[in-house]
């Protein structure tokens, strides 16, 4: 049996089409999910605008962060069933590198990211394999769900720092990525200041309850030093990709501080090796999670940890799926786009 | 009673006079310790340089890394006894500061290095706080105990990499630092690979039983591909304080791998931050020690697994420092010299 759906395909130079295809029933090991929401991803973003093409080509259904329902099985699939509600995580590892035998799946050397390297969840039923899968209380909220991706990632990048309760966390950059970050950090414990540039931002950070430095105005150094009795701080996630932001992140550092790269630097930024010397820094590279990082992640939404409301600020349905990105792209205020996927979720 | 020493002064412009002075009693804490070795630090080179002269002035007593036998002890100091052969950890901390608060003292904010911002051992009798000491078996090579300081640098590196047994170490740069992490992180279990471009270096590590590259003529990264399987080096020592160093240490790094910063970046390089990202790199600043690491390097010293005869390359008696620091600074070969600072040691 095969059902009609209506899916949201990358077509090239900023333009998505939603036309009808057919979702396959899942084969052994797969499941199909009844897609609820999708956030539109930065990387989306990067495909939208024709950044990703060698790797996406023109025919792809992007989209992984997803809250949904299971809507069918495959043969000797026992960990989840219909009805389920369930969040994908996207990554599919090959099982025989030098990254996998060390059990580090997550950074396999020929890792499949869904949605990515294959079709996403813009789409009303996808199917994925059942190692993928994480199930979700019966009474969440899909919209808010759908933020488990982003979360698990600012889960993985606060783990990785091993954030102690009532240490001095700084977060250099405060957009979407580090409005989440800021805010798992203080779900952790972490007294949170956010140093970010632009007014926007800054006003959102504000009303998500951070105390803020604008670096254009203030010092930010003499600002954490004054906030921590000279001391700096003691975990500093790089948020911003931008070289203020590198050079921020070793002049506010502790002595033995651990700095986090959250962001991706496509250059090659300069950084003060004498700083990392000179007070023991460590530096950790984080990329995407694992499943502890879901589980947290799931655990913070249900809990409130993270306020989805005022994260999420637009809902569009998938036939709208070409202004929803053509807006995310225009709007300085945008947080987290959702498209509404399901006609009935 | 004071006695009447020898000391060598650092007079300015790359002279050192040795002059006569007296050795005051150690007062309540402290403890004169009768000099036997004591090797010329890079540190002391950049003294010798005048790159330091706002720090030392230009009636310093300097050097560092040394052996001896306690000559003397002030009130209340039961921790050495007279005619014990001791080395100093030459760090002085404040006790009052935040790094001091966490337990840090070794990178205290306001360290006071021994041999540097005070006297140092290039005098027949130096008098220290007690604190500072290490006593040493009483059949160890004084000349050999001289190197101490420098092993428990390298020993610093090896603990705060995490090295295990059986990992693939990668030291870049094989000048003498590079030589001693090398020894050290062999010792510790590391399977290691020495990449350096100086053929004197290069045959000097090959005598230490170094597998070696030289990055000049072969392909660092597909050498160290070929010897791990494809997985990179998990430690990595970038010691060369070069940016082609940096590049390498980023290029050849396993999954998770662990970048000990060793060398001292003057100029700040360029760094690959995707890198961090894609395969979660760690990059971890290490300075100085601390009291397990010294112990660590007593043991390494006894035990043999630095080659302190091999190492050492000159020995030179007090007087004749002046020329031991020109000979060193024009040797392309040389390795460690020590200044035999005592006349009975």
């Amino acid at each position: 049996m095969t059902d009609t759906i209506n899916a949201a395909y990358y077509r090239g130079e900023k333009t998505f089409t939603v036309e009808t295809t057919t979702a396959e029933p899942p084969q052994a090991g797969q499941v199909s999910v009844r897609i609820a929401y999708c956030g539109i991803c930065g990387t989306d973003m990067h495909v939208y605008h024709g950044n990703m093409d060698a790797r996406v080509g023109l025919n792809r259904i992007v989209g992984h962060e997803m809250s949904g329902t299971v809507s069918a099985v495959g043969a000797d699939v026992t960990t989840v069933k219909v009805g389920q509600k369930v969040v994908v995580r996207p990554l599919d590892h090959c099982g025989d590198c030098p990254a996998c035998d060390a059990g580090h799946v997550h950074i396999c050397h020929n890792l499949k990211f869904l949605g990515l390297d294959t079709d996403g969840a813009m789409q009303e039923i996808w199917t994925v394999p059942a190692h993928t899968l994480h199930g979700l209380p019966d009474d969440i909220r899909m919209d808010h769900a759908a933020l488990i991706e982003p979360v698990a990632v600012a889960c993985h990048d606060v783990r990785l720092s091993d954030l102690q309760n009532g240490e001095d966390v700084l977060v250099i950059g405060g957009g979407p990525i580090g409005a989440l970050v800021a805010m798992v950090a203080r779900d952790a414990g972490g007294k949170v200041v956010v140093s970010e540039v632009n007014p926007n931002r800054l006003a959102i950070m504000k009303k998500l309850g951070f105390d803020t430095v604008n670096p254009a105005e203030q010092d930010l150094k003499e600002e954490i030093n004054t906030r921590t009795g000279n001391k700096g701080a003691d975990v500093v996630f790089e948020v911003s990709g931008t070289q203020p932001g590198v050079n921020a992140m070793t002049e506010c550092a502790a002595t033995r501080a651990r700095i986090v790269m959250v962001a991706i630097h496509a250059k090659k930024p300069e950084i003060d090796m004498f700083q990392f010397f000179w007070r023991e820094l460590k530096l950790l590279g984080a990329r995407v999670y694992e499943p502890a990082d879901y589980e947290k992640a799931i655990q913070i939404i249900v809990s409130g940890g993270v306020d989805a409301d005022t994260v999420i600020t637009d809902v569009s349905p998938l036939a709208d799926i070409q202004s929803a990105f053509e807006s995310l792209d225009a709007s300085p205020t945008a947080m987290k786009s959702l498209i509404k996927v399901g006609t009935d979720a």
